[in-house]
């Protein structure tokens, strides 16, 4: 949560001018992103109605050349009718632009609100709403690839170290060797599409049981799609401290997501292991920034152990967690 | 900046629930306040045509006793007329409630953005919106003292000491002397009402020229009416940095002001004193903030010079800075 960089009046109201948006009314720096600072932006809107929008200063993490890939991705699902914020462009057609030295991007505001503990109608939505976008997705021109997949984790927790793992919280550097024995085992030839990869519920934004915008689609790529589905399994159908599933809203994500795109055999079969390997990623990108962090820094660590306790439910689940 | 405490969607729909406003719709929680979280939140409006508020939970330094007394301020000064958001009440009347263990209130959302680079015809606006907030509190029922008056200033800058005001910076400790020198030639008994004593820049809202909120009065006490004039004269009309002052914005303040309620003898003469008071209770503020944040806090350090440089201004100013 942060606004990293101070923005004069002036210098946004000069900046929204160069859209066709109408004059700027309201700003409010907003408390959501670590890789960039986000505004709420309210402006005349282009017939004197009104419109809203969210400004996004990108600050660090994200390659700039990166940007088309992420902005074009938007408004290539927006137009075929996935709820997912359109990129503005300026009059002269640009998806971004420069101020104060940094790069920004006008985006569409959508409205409703990131739950945080999931029902399982909400969840039959959500699943349903991922697949819309895979099926969407599948021939956007541009690609990328996923730079925290199964390889990158297990080196990732490689360079944490074991004795360092194990600093953080008992039983966390077994995450090595997990990470290793699934990299060996990892499925290479499911259907792909680009998946987003970081669909969490604060990603989510819900009009009651309904999904009304997909956001903050930073980490999207090239994947398997199934593995889209697991990360959101994993993301949507526990306790925030992995203590607990909730085997409805996990069974409803997966039903929700198969009553747009009936997953095949291979993917159904493949489920358990990639929400494993899907575990393994936050472990990993949680264990780096818990020993990078500088000590005494305001920003919010998260535990890796909430997601190795969800890679042990997957690893020992009886049931299926994923189909009635 | 901050959102201090997280807050479940869930939660926040449900204490929407208790007001007459409609469904909650979305919430985002914005980057202001220090003593206090944020969010800016939209509901389905009590007609179903929408609305939106600002939900600000109290985290510290505010005694919620006093809280009658700023929340009562808002709906006195929105009645007659100036622009002041109104506490929303929920359908039992109370101007605030619990959530989470802590003291909230629903305020209405007022659109508008706050200058980094006031013009002259801004400043004049706020100097009759500040005259007409003055008029309109003289019969405020309620009453708090200013605790951060003369003989307050000047006992907190006692309390860090010369040498650790050095420390700050090369210069500082004369505000002790100064701040003791005020406090037994201060005024007492010029014209009083109910004051802001805090209204810089990022406390107003403007559309255009105009005045669109007054936000922010959590520093409102009764307290002389010039003084008020005079912080606002101080925060208005100088660089970030005090290196600076803009004689047509300062000037403009006072004629705005003057345009709504013309300053008594006694006040104008005063003003260059109150106006150095008003520094020091900077200084102060800021130099006790300075030696008291914890060393890497990622709070922002404001500095206390800057205020030094506007108080050796108005000591040494040869043009009367508050007239033309």
């Amino acid at each position: 949560m942060a606004v990293y960089t101070p923005l004069a009046a002036e210098d946004l109201a000069a900046l929204i001018d160069a859209y066709d948006v109408g004059a700027l009314v309201s700003a409010k720096g907003i408390a959501e992103g670590v890789s960039n600072s986000n505004w709420l932006v309210e402006t005349a809107g282009a017939d004197g109605a009104g419109a809203r929008f969210i400004l996004t200063m990108y600050e660090r993490r994200i390659d700039l050349g990166e940007l088309p890939f992420f902005l074009g991705l938007l408004d290539y699902l927006s137009a075929r009718g996935c709820p997912v914020p359109r990129t503005i462009h300026d009059r002269d057609g640009n998806a971004s632009r420069d101020l104060a030295g940094k790069t920004v991007a006008l985006i569409e505001f959508l409205p409703g609100i990131s739950v945080d503990r999931p029902t399982a109608a909400q969840a039959r939505s959500v699943g349903a709403a991922l697949a819309g976008v895979h099926l969407a997705a599948r021939d956007f021109p541009l690609s990328r690839a996923n730079a925290l997949g199964i390889a990158a984790s297990h080196a990732a927790l490689a360079r944490c170290g074991a004795a360092s793992l194990e600093g953080i919280a008992a039983g966390l550097s077994e995450a090595i060797t997990r990470a290793a024995a699934l990299r060996d085992r990892w499925p290479e030839t499911l259907p792909r599409s680009v998946c987003h990869t970081d669909l969490f519920p604060d990603n989510v934004l819900m009009r009651g049981e309904r999904v009304a915008g997909m956001i903050d689609f930073y980490f999207a790529c090239n994947e398997a799609m199934a593995y889209d589905l697991a990360v959101t399994h994993a993301a949507w159908s526990f306790a925030r401290d992995g203590s607990a599933f909730h085997a409805d809203v996990g069974r409803a994500l997966v039903e929700g997501y198969e009553s747009v795109r009936p997953l095949t055999a291979p993917e159904r079969r493949a489920l358990p292991l990639l929400a494993e390997g899907a575990c393994l990623r936050f472990v990993a990108s949680r264990a780096e920034d818990w020993l990078e962090g500088p000590p005494g820094a305001l920003v919010e660590r998260k535990d890796p152990m909430a997601f190795m306790r969800r890679l042990h439910f997957y690893a020992g689940a009886g049931e299926d967690p994923f189909h009635a």
